[in-house]
Order: C-alpha cells, then sequence, then structure tokens
C-alpha cells in the first residue's frame, strides 16, 4: 500500500496511482485529522470523494504519529493528550475519539487505537504498553461496533467498513503471543503487526513476524505494518504476510534512490550524467519506458519538482511489480501457508 | 508555448502535456548551458531525445536570462560577459556561440541572439541597443547558415531546423520599425518581437505589437516573446499573432492562481475549504473532470508537491483551449490578417 499521508500519494497523481496497478491506499488520521479535519472530509462525503480516489483506503489509528511526537504528548489510560506539529494547539485522543475520526474519514478499513511500544523497551515498559493496547483494541473495536453505520456514504449498516486489530508486544515473543491470542478473541475483520521496524535489527522483525503469524487466522488479511525494503517485503508476502504500508518507495524517491534489479541507484551520481540507460532496463514502467538516468539525475540536480513525480512513479511500479511477482508465484505453487511453515 | 526551463515544464510529465495537446516548448539555452550544460546533451543526441520530447522545441538565445542577470554581467559589442548564478562562474556569449549552443541543443527553432532593452530607456540607450541586436542578428544568421547541418540528429543539410530574428527597439515605434524592415531585409524564417512584457503598462505592448506585426511577412511565423494573460494572448493571437511564450500559466500555478472561466481563483483562499466544484466548471483538462477546488485547496496549504502539478495541469490546458478556440474562430472567420487592420 502505498502511503498518502495527507491525502496525496506524494508528487503522483491519482490516475497515476490507478494506471500502475495501485489497488489500495493509506492515509494518515493524524494529518488528515488536524489539516483539512475529519468533519470537513465528512461533510464533503469522506476522504474517496474528498482526494478522488475510488479505490480502497486504509487509515491508521493516529496512535503511530502521535507516538512520534514525543515531547508533545502524554499518554494516560484513557487516551494520548498531543500538541499539534502544524500550531501547538492542544488535542486528546481516546480509543473512542480515534474510531470516530476514522469513520469520518470513510476510510474502507480503520484502525484500533494501540500504543506503539518504542525500540529498545524493557519488559515491564513493553508489558504495561501491551496492557493499554489489549484495553485500547477492546474500546476500539465497541465503539466501531456501535457507530460503523455512521460512515459518510451510503452505507445504512455499516457492513462495508472493517476494523483491524494491532499486535504489539515489544520484542518479547510471549507478549507478541499473548496479545494475538487476546486480538483474535474479539474477532476483528483483519489483524495488523504493528511496533515493527522502529530501529530493531531485521533479524528481530522476522522473529516477531514469525512468532505472530501463525496466530492470525488464515481466512482474514494479516498485515505488518511499516515495512519495508523491496527484499524485505517480498520475504514477507512469501511467509503468507497479506499487506504492508511503508513511505519508503516514495519517501526514498524524493531522495534520489531508485529500486532496481540492478541494485540501489543514487540517482544524483556523476556517473549517470550521460547515462542513456532506463532506470532499472527490466523495469516495464512508464519512467523506465520513456526517461533516461541522465535525465533523471539532471532533474534531481536541477531541483526539478518532476524529479519527485518520476522517481517516485517508478519506485512504486517496482514495488507493485515485486507483490505481483509473488501473486503470481504463490498461485502456481502448492499452498503452503504461513501457520504450516 | 508553455516554457519549459531546464529541458521540463516544471512539475508535469512529458506524457501529460502530449495528451493536452502540446506542440512546442520552450527551453532555456542560458540554463540547459549551465547544467546539464550543451555538449552533455549533444552527445546524447540532443534536447528531444535527453528530455524524451517527440514533439517541437523552440530555444531561447540565452540573451535575455543574460540580461536579466544584470549586476552579474558586461556587454561588448562583441558579446556578452556573465557569471553563472549556480556557482558564480565567468562565461562570455557571443552571437556565435549562442548559435553554436542551440545547434548543440539540437531545437526546431533557435532565436537569434539579442539584447533585450530594459524599461524606461532613453531614446539614446534604446538606439544603441537596437544597433548591437540588428548587428548580432546579422552575425547570428550568418553562423547559423554556416552550421546548421551540425545538429546532433540526422539532418544532412540542416534544412529542418530554423533560426527566427528578434525585433527590439524599445518602446519606440520608429525603431521598432527601423529594426523590423532590416531583419525581413536579412530574411529569417521567422520573426520575433522581443522586448516587451518588461514593466511597461499594457497600451504600450499592443501600440508596438501593432506598430511591428504588419511588417513582418505573413508567410512565416509571427512570434511575441514572453506574453502574457489569458485576455492578452487572446487579443495578440487575433491580430495575427502565431506564437507566444510564457512562464505564467506554470509559475502563477505554483502560487495557488488558478485561471478560469470565471476569472482568476486564488486557490489558498478559505472561501474554497469546502467548495466540491471542480476549479473551473467549463474546463474539460483532466483536473477539472477529476478533482474539486477544496482538494487543490487542500494540498497547496498542505504544502504538497501535487498542487503544482494538478494547477499547473489545469492552467496550461486553459491557455491551450483559450488557442483552440482563437484557431477555429479564425478558420471560420473571412480572412483579415493583420497587416490589413
Amino acid at each position: 500500500m502505498p502511503v498518502g499521508t495527507q491525502g496525496t500519494v506524494k508528487a503522483v497523481p491519482q490516475d497515476t496511482l490507478e494506471s500502475l496497478g495501485v489497488e489500495i491506499i493509506l492515509g494518515n488520521t493524524y494529518h488528515l485529522y488536524l489539516r483539512p479535519g475529519h468533519e470537513a472530509i465528512r461533510r464533503m462525503g469522506g476522504l474517496h470523494r474528498f482526494i478522488s480516489w475510488p479505490r480502497a483506503i486504509l487509515t491508521d489509528s493516529g496512535g503511530f504519529q502521535v507516538f512520534s511526537l514525543n515531547s508533545l504528548r502524554k499518554v494516560t489510560a484513557d487516551g494520548v493528550q498531543f500538541r499539534s506539529h502544524l500550531d501547538g494547539s492542544s488535542h486528546f485522543f481516546t480509543p473512542e475519539h480515534s474510531i470516530d475520526v476514522q469513520i469520518a474519514l470513510g476510510a474502507d478499513i480503520i484502525m484500533a487505537f494501540d500504543e506503539c511500544t518504542e525500540y529498545p523497551a524493557s519488559r515491564d515498559r513493553a508489558e504495561e504498553s501491551l496492557h493499554l493496547t489489549m484495553a485500547w483494541a477492546r474500546r476500539s473495536l465497541d465503539h466501531f461496533r456501535a457507530h460503523r453505520h455512521k460512515v459518510p456514504w451510503t452505507d445504512p449498516k455499516g457492513c462495508c467498513i472493517q476494523c483491524f486489530g494491532i499486535v504489539q508486544g515489544g520484542m518479547y515473543r510471549d507478549l507478541r503471543r499473548q496479545c494475538a491470542e487476546r486480538l483474535v478473541e474479539m474477532d476483528f475483520d483483519g489483524y495488523a503487526i504493528g511496533g515493527l521496524s522502529v530501529g530493531e535489527p531485521r533479524e528481530l522483525t522476522l522473529e516477531m513476524i514469525s512468532e505472530v503469524l501463525p496466530l492470525l487466522p488464515k481466512n482474514k488479511p494479516r498485515y505488518v505494518m511499516g515495512v519495508g525494503y523491496p527484499d524485505e517485503i517480498e520475504q514477507y508476502a512469501r511467509l503468507g504476510v497479506d499487506m504492508m504500508d511503508c513511505v519508503l518507495p516514495t519517501r526514498a524517491a524524493r531522495h534520489a534512490l531508485l529500486f532496481t534489479s540492478e541494485g540501489r541507484l543514487n540517482i544524483k551520481n556523476k556517473q549517470f550524467a550521460e547515462d542513456q540507460s532506463p532506470p532499472d532496463p527490466a523495469c516495464q514502467c512508464p519512467v523506465c519506458r520513456r526517461y533516461s538516468r541522465a535525465y533523471l539525475r539532471h532533474l534531481m540536480n536541477a531541483g526539478e519538482p518532476l524529479s519527485a513525480t518520476l522517481n517516485s512513479i517508478h519506485n512504486l511500479a517496482y514495488y507493485l511489480a515485486i507483490m505481483s511477482r509473488v501473486r503470481s508465484s504463490l498461485e502456481s505453487e502448492p499452498a503452503t501457508p504461513a501457520s504450516d511453515r
């Protein structure tokens, strides 16, 4: 899932995303709540209509962003007090409020409000944080069930909107297990594994995913949040992960980093000054079919806005092609669900 | 002609320009000479190939940009010494060098090297400047004729590349006339009227155009440089002007100004916060067909790069639609060439 923090996948028009085959994008509740505001978006018929994106949208709970504010926030059992990074204004998010905001945005998939445990965290800290996350998961789900019909589009029973729970537990396998089991009892529509890719070594990320995945129902979406590099997403998808989101393809693109079948290219490098080959000779994306490395280098060096657009289109296409290949190979292989591995 | 200063119409991909019906873009010789350099572009097969733009390109002579540097340049009879705005390095442009650089870029239409007289300018100053421009026009054309075959693509006789002369003369009708007559004697492939839209009142711009236009051959392109607002370009086109270029549609777009059939909109204004109508209800461009004013306002306020892209696409489409309407109405009207008015 490409990330569209503020209701736009940075620098890429919606019709381009469609032609790349993007089926779902992520919106950030924290950002959209602050600007333009969830009530404004509700009045305009929801996020899909506001940004003109008829395909699926998932919104996060705002939790991760709020916890990233560090000095600007204060956590209590009831919720989180935080200050806006835009104007310093004070706000209070509870699980109920996060769900209300997400229902107002009207995404197809909304996320339970959780606390993302920092890395490293002591066992005591991870356990305490986990209890908060599990209590908030319960409250999120109850509130979702009572208010899901309040989406801004015509869906009288609220049957189209789904709510996912988020497995936390720091880097402690038993805490992760405990959380997964409790969430599965609650019967969410899908399950995410959060609190990963927060600075831990990659073996640990893999260990946590491998621990949790078999505990999650195979007939519901399993989503690892905030990953990752191209080889990572392929690895996790082959383990049985159904969904991932990451700013990496678009953020890296804006910083001159292209992912290609020949490895990572820093397109600013002088070696590309007169390189007329496509960014990735093995790629069929519209950028690789039309433009050269030399031109992309020139755009980047000249500070041209087209640079971010073309680099992002290529990186997104590269990520989507990986997932497409994985899907094809899983379809042609005998089924070996993650829980059997 | 949309302006693509550094080999890109800012924030708009080439395939979008094509689908908008753009037939020709302008590249700035001064910028491309400094970065990535005309010799690099020559080695890569010329500007068309470098930027992947198979339609027409016109390059300016670099004169206007160099004269805009003010304190960084020094003019002699032979040419102009100037310092790069990028790194302060020293460069010397003569008419011959400007033509060489433009031939290396391989545009379809290249411009004679001229001095753009500042506004206001005394008669003495305008006269002196005009003599320089006329001497340089002669040298530009001679050099062009001797070297036109050196384009970086296969064109053994250089028969596809054209050179236009530029009529200067400040705001003095007789000087303008004198310049136009001399240039026509030299027999350029087309004629531009330069040194307008440099701060003078609009009546004066119109007066100069009306003075010069009847003196230029009707069977060759007549080009007014650096104009203008939507109503201006319509007015000049109806007088018989065939070509115009301006950064206004794209530059204004990046600063939140949209041109519409309902007048100019500052899309940052609060009044558009929940305005779900298209930017211009009468416009058929891809932006007006898909997005709302509220969304464009949000993108601009949130500092999103998509803002520049969508605003630019609309403004370019608006300009192109004007020219398209003018062409249709001229075709259906009895011919009344400017020289008969």
